[in-house]
């Protein structure tokens, strides 16, 4: 049985999910050993240490030796890789893709698909990785890490196979000449692929936001080669290595996919992206680098997923206790460090009507404190929840913003059990006028929010919706019990190209965007040009020759 | 009944069509009486005369007087324009783009449709207006500039159709929790625009190669800004024209689509390209400008169709008169100005096997051009095969071209029954060896051939494709009656992006694009990024944002 036919059914409810998007998903979220086997855990943690303190070899095409990651936790990871230089990398990526951009569609599918279920096995490994490097809580590493990142990889080969399959291999013309015979033509089609995909990963989700570009680009026939960010280096080499396995034994030239790992004093990202091989680049990461990319990649087809500040508007809500408790989990779930965690909460200055009766701005402003003080009692729990923070330019950047408002609960560094030295702040929440644009008007990345004081809730739209679009958002949250508001902001989020959730105050979480139903980023506003995933996502990164054959007479 | 409903059979065959890609088209493409109306013909030119030494009132804003059209057959057309600054145009585009863009997918492509109907009635006006300001034959430009460009106007509206279909209104999206009660969230999605679309257009197929950008952008919800090349106003005018009466009458602004033109001594393009609100361009012209639009556009979504060089490879044939016949053809239409007409034409310096035995290099040339001699030896046939010369540089560049190898067949002006100063020139023919690349490797627009001597078919095959890939080609040809160097042929242009013709020696040109079959311009080399159409072509035209709600306990 090849590889297409081992997982065909799942790549057809994959495809199927892509089109009616209620829930699905292939690898399940539950670390359990029930389902990864009940030593997975234990033998997870153990490979990962395994590979501490030591070269971790690709078996690609050598070079300088780099490699400084540190985990947020505390301790250096001591894992070096083999660097090639960009000529190496490119002349290796292109030879490999030859044959590689020559295969069929299901053989390509069939080894992408093989190398997600590979992954999955190493969900437990991943985690670890995932949250020694971007200083996720474990939970939050294996389930996003993981399982989640890897629907959101089968996701783009589901896309990418949908598409391609919407090309016919071959079709027979012939058009009428009213009483002469017909002009006849025998076409055939192919998949080309642009080239070599470039595909640059953040220091936060390597995995999550690097899995659907790379399988995106594998599926269509292009080569990859996977620049890590050099503090989250580990989740994609171990994620590379699984892949130039799997292609070595479907008997490809392992190349197809490398990486490429540099240190921060050395980046090498800028040369890749100018290289005019490099035919697709695929960025997640600052807006500012992200600008830089978009203008000076060598190709047109630049897929980004940049940097934007999200909003909570509250206009009223009948649970004002859910209202509290969601959004100090949204708050404090890997200390503000995701895409889509809010950082501005709009609020009346009159206050809001809730099921509690009227509550004032401060009421709203002490409700959401003492929330986020109640998750984070238990400190296990809360390290669970908050994790470490990624990078130390994140403790200043909180540290600064204590200035910025009046504050209604302070950050603070929160203990983790087993690890001393870990890096961790608590969520810093701010009040500060709607007028104070200067403050809450710039993403202030990290766990920092502000309680934004607003004349109305048409106002909070207004500002909200307008700073989507100046800034980018990826995400907005309203609540309101009052239809014609909710109406309101689904219509003005929409047109700012800002996802919606309304009144979230259960279990579901505005920062959460699941693989098959939401669309992650839409690519209409400065917090990135694309979507993840969407047809035009896929569509691009190949494209379609023609041969057509006048028909022997 | 709405335009929806009215055009709604029609749209489901070119959907179905899209998809399996055999023979369909829409709009009759015989200038018959009897399917245009007996009269129509007389009309069209009637009313084409009715609009010369006039101003054209499209009912914009106005501002400056534009227009110094002229046609290639001789006159001036003395109609002129009126031409509101870019900050007019931004703004009316935008304020109109509202409505438009929350419109229902429905009523969107309903008013497209009803937009391509009713361009179809007025074919034959169009096809004065497009051959005396593109220089195209009557013929040609009735065909071409009518109902092939319509049956391109319906293609891109059915891949917008279909593509924003593929996005489901609603989901309920239940996740299960284990024993606990499943988180329920109500989703819905909407197509939101990306703004305002600039259609820059070209001067040689105003109609063919801007309605897929212009209709494709409708469609999908944006405004659309169309700026017609100075020499070539006319045709868009008409057609922006009809499109603003539908618009009106479905009760939306009619400056969903607005006219930007200009002279040629005071352009706009630039001010439009880098102004922020446009949000997608489209461009057809010269590669130098089109360089410049992907370089310097505001917006990441550009597509262009740029220049090429396209090739002929002539390895052995079982129909030497008919090879010669068809390039001669080829050669000839539209005085070679298509993007689509070869220029390099390789044969091997041992000459040829054919049915009527070796035929030496030299046998080759000339027996195309003595094929070109017969086809254009009846004036009156030749000029509706050759029309007329659309811009005084390319006689220039005939001219100058004789210098470059030995001329096998020269180039004249031919009369033209009716227009005694029409711009006209007969294919020039040289050969030249295969080493002299300063020569052949350079686009040479016009009715400039060269038939290159080339060591072997496999060194042709390596030239030719090796020169798409670095110079851009839309078309390939290939002559052989050897399966294994047509596979060759097949791959090599298909890694180059070329979509390759094989062994045509009847009815059809390699010239030839057939929408809804041929995808026309991979967007794989530097003839262009885009092709017109496929999914890529529409699917970034629109975002998705997503509303999700927590269901109501």
């Amino acid at each position: 049985m090849t590889f297409f036919e081992t997982h065909r059914a799942l790549l057809d409810q994959a495809v199927a999910a892509s089109r009616t998007r209620g829930y699905w998903s292939a690898f399940p979220e539950i670390a359990s050993g029930k389902i990864y086997g009940e030593t997975a855990k234990a033998d997870g943690e153990a490979a990962f240490k395994a590979l501490l303190g030591k070269p971790f070899d690709l078996g690609q095409p050598g070079g300088k030796t780099v490699g400084q990651e540190v985990s947020p936790y505390g301790m250096p990871l001591d894992v070096t890789y083999a660097a090639a230089d960009v000529a190496t990398l490119i002349k290796a990526s292109n030879d490999a893709g030859e044959k590689w951009g020559g295969a069929s569609i299901e053989d390509r599918v069939g080894v992408c698909l093989e190398i997600v279920a590979r992954i999955n096995k190493q969900s437990f490994l991943l985690a670890n990785a995932v949250m020694h490097t971007t200083g996720q809580g474990f939970m939050m590493a294996f389930q996003a890490g993981g399982p989640h990142a890897q629907d959101r990889a089968l996701e783009a080969v589901a896309y990418a196979y949908d598409e391609m399959k919407r090309v016919p291999q071959n079709a027979n013309w012939s058009k009428p000449q009213g009483k002469a015979d017909p002009l006849v033509l025998d076409k055939n089609w192919r998949i080309v692929p642009r080239g070599i995909s470039l595909v640059i990963g953040c220091a936060t989700f390597p995995t999550w936001n690097g899995y659907p570009a790379i399988f995106a680009s594998l599926a269509t026939g292009n080569s990859v080669i996977v620049k890590p960010h050099p503090g989250a280096i580990l989740p994609l080499a171990i994620t590379v290595k699984i892949a130039r396995d799997v292609l070595k034994e479907a008997g490809f030239d392992p190349n197809v996919i490398m990486l490429a790992p540099d240190n921060a004093d050395a980046p090498v990202t800028k040369d890749l992206v100018t290289h005019p091989d490099i035919a697709i680049v695929d960025f997640t990461g600052s807006s500012a680098f992200g600008r830089w990319v978009r203008e000076n990649a060598a190709t047109d087809v630049v897929f980004t997923e940049e940097a934007g500040i999200n909003s909570i508007v509250i206009d009223s809500t009948s649970d004002f206790r859910g209202l509290c408790n969601n959004i100090a989990f949204s708050l404090s779930l890997y200390s503000g460090q995701m895409c889509t965690a809010p950082q501005n909460i709009f609020v009346p200055a009159a206050g809001i009507d809730t099921n509690d009766g009227k509550k004032s701005f401060d009421e709203v402003a002490s409700g959401i404190a003492t929330a986020i003080d109640k998750l984070l009692g238990d400190p296990e729990r809360a390290a669970t929840i908050l994790g470490a923070v990624q990078n130390e330019a994140t403790i200043k950047r909180v540290s600064d913003a204590r200035a910025l408002g009046n504050i209604v609960r302070d950050s603070s560094a929160m203990p983790v059990a087993g690890f001393e030295r870990a890096r961790t702040a608590s969520p810093l929440l701010l009040t500060i006028d709607a007028k104070n644009e200067a403050a809450w008007g710039e993403e202030r990345f990290g766990p920092i929010a502000f309680l934004i004081k607003t004349g109305s809730t048409a106002d909070a739209i207004a500002l909200a919706s307008g700073s989507a679009r100046k800034k980018g958002a990826i995400t907005a949250s309203v609540y309101s019990t009052n239809e014609s508001v909710i109406d309101a902001a689904a219509k003005a989020f929409a047109r700012a190209g800002v996802a919606l959730s309304v009144n979230l105050t259960g279990g579901v979480y505005v920062n959460q965007s699941a693989a098959f139903s939401d669309y992650h980023v839409t690519g209409a506003n400065p917090a990135g040009n694309a979507c993840l995933t969407d047809s035009a996502f896929v569509a691009n990164r190949f494209r379609v020759a023609t041969v057509r054959r006048q028909k022997a007479a």
